[in-house]
């Protein structure tokens, strides 16, 4: 796929909400907003990271906020274009590309809108390869990309240039920005240039969305198992197919919190499974043995259809398959460990590969 | 006064308490803060409006958050030059001048440290001639002149640039943005050419500070009333000299509300005196009918040494005088008084002029 054009969003939407790994907020406002920007502005270029430019400048485009409050309150494309734009105004140098920090949910397709309204070309990778919860869990901030400067964009016409000494200082005044300003504005940052893209972002990612969504439909068609399709295009394991019998969720600082319990409908596989989840999936434990955890994706999917259902859509009596599939492997560097692993998120528990 | 010494703060940070109309912040820390950067970097020339090119370039620089951290965590010379330093950056400008948003308080003093540091002249007037709680407050802003771009910075070293649609939004933002990063910040913002400085700027108001304070000592030295030597000085009618028989203060939203009562001593001026707060002297009412409103001053004294007692200083049995001083005339049109008339604190009475 060289352009991303209208038709291509079914399947990139799809593929999205299954990397989200049961979080990074529910493409379906991102689909729309990208396929406005499409049908106004024409088709985007996707270009592999290794088309870039030593001296490009990739800048990366997600929404901060809350994914209930953007359903109310899609993003303008005006928002979504001026957050980069302000960004290379004060960097003062002309932007290139337009990059995914996260590849899962609806990051992935707000900086599409983005490229679409600038006419620039889209990075075909991401800086996670799955989604996670916080500015600086990517492979590129962890290789030194600062959230330093953060260009963010409201509804309104409102804007700011951060300058934090710490991606923890970005992520804390981006979020209470964020709240201050409606709960749904338009992030840009992780300036890089093509070499550093090159070198840090998972390859190839949006395209992998996009033959995941593809993967879905043929095995629908061909009346074969879609989740099979999925586990097979991702290298991963089939965990569990069972029945949601309790869902626990709260919300707490700004994360969905909490844990879902399934029962087996295919003894197969053992008899109960449950996942732990703040706002992603990040432990599986199958009749209490851990199966799987992050930095590996979980995902829960659809058993008939194989389609992702997130952390917000689970409901009792829901079929689903549990598939885990392994991250990146530099997610399993000791650095990485410590920034995502079980402990980073308060699970007393080593990291069990996928 | 040409030149800002040591040796002059005394005289002007008591001036700039009495401005403060009970509030702005105690001078006390922007005093030591002023003392060390003009020990450090040498005097701060104090220029007048009228000296001032048209095409220079004046930025105000004042404190926001809490003056109870700035006790704690007074701000450092670094950080209060970095957000004018990076104002100027943004507005791609070469600074000239620096400014006081506010004269009242804490806020006449950091511009004098921002301004050694920098080795730059200081403005001898500010935007209000007292001071009050919100950005939007002032003569310039009233005139058009923005709080955007707005530079930030707090002392770890995170700075932000706020490109706010309003004025009400920059005080929104800026407001949380301070407590998020520990409720001490600087803030530099209300670029103005000359000829807008001489336009829309209090005139004077940094070297009346000085001629109250050494008004002040002047009279204690000659064993005169202070309290008349202040009335003189700005104009003003004493309103009454009692003792403190009831405070009453509550903090919302980062203001500090309330009321004090006091009971005559001297009983020519009524028996009783109450004065509303939101953190400056708002209404003052005598006997039951309104002596004295916002936008004119209102300022307790102690009546033994003509000091100002601000309203996070204020205690039972203080012997008290209350005296009233005209506003810059401005401050009476129409569109002020909706912007900082009794009724803009929520206070259903006309004003009434000192």
């Amino acid at each position: 796929m060289r352009e991303i054009r209208p038709e291509d969003l079914d399947n990139i939407s799809r593929g999205a909400a299954i990397l989200g790994t049961g979080g990074g907020g529910d493409p379906y406002i991102g689909r729309l907003t990208a396929e406005a920007a499409l049908r106004q502005f024409g088709p985007v270029r996707l270009m592999d990271l290794d088309e870039i430019g030593d001296d490009a400048l990739a800048v990366a485009v997600a929404m901060v906020g809350s994914p209930t409050v953007f359903l109310e309150k899609p993003p303008t494309l005006q928002q979504i274009a001026s957050a980069p734009r302000l960004l290379a105004s004060h960097l003062g140098r002309e932007l290139t590309h337009l990059i995914c920090a996260e590849v899962g949910g609806v990051n992935s397709l707000i900086p599409m809108a983005a490229a679409a309204v600038l006419g620039l070309p889209l990075v075909n990778a991401d800086g996670m390869g799955r989604a996670f919860p916080k500015i600086g869990m990517s492979i590129p901030a962890m290789n030194g990309i600062r959230a330093n400067p953060l260009a963010l964009a409201d509804e309104k016409g409102n804007h700011s240039i951060v300058l934090p000494i710490s991606n923890a200082w970005a992520e804390r005044i981006t979020r209470s920005t964020a709240v201050d300003l409606g709960c749904a504005i338009i992030v840009s940052t992780s300036a890089m240039s093509g070499q550093q893209a090159r070198e840090f972002m998972v390859p190839a990612t949006l395209s992998l969305c996009s033959e995941l969504g593809s993967a879905l439909e043929q095995a629908r068609a061909g009346k074969s198992d879609p989740v099979a399709a999925v586990v097979e295009k991702l290298g991963g394991t089939r965990l569990f197919t069972g029945k949601v019998i309790d869902v626990s969720r709260r919300t707490e600082s700004g994360f969905t919190l909490g844990e879902v319990r399934l029962a087996a409908l295919d003894t197969g596989l053992g008899s109960e499974m449950v996942l732990r989840f703040q706002n992603e999936y990040l432990v599986a434990e199958l009749d209490d043995a851990v199966a799987a955890t992050t930095p590996d994706l979980i995902c829960t999917l659809d058993t008939a259809t194989g389609n992702a259902i997130t952390v917000e859509r689970l409901r009792f009596g829901q079929r689903l398959s549990v598939i885990s599939a392994p991250a990146d492997p530099r997610w399993h560097s000791a650095d990485a460990i410590s920034l995502v692993g079980p402990r980073s998120f308060g699970y007393d528990i080593d990291p069990v590969r996928a």
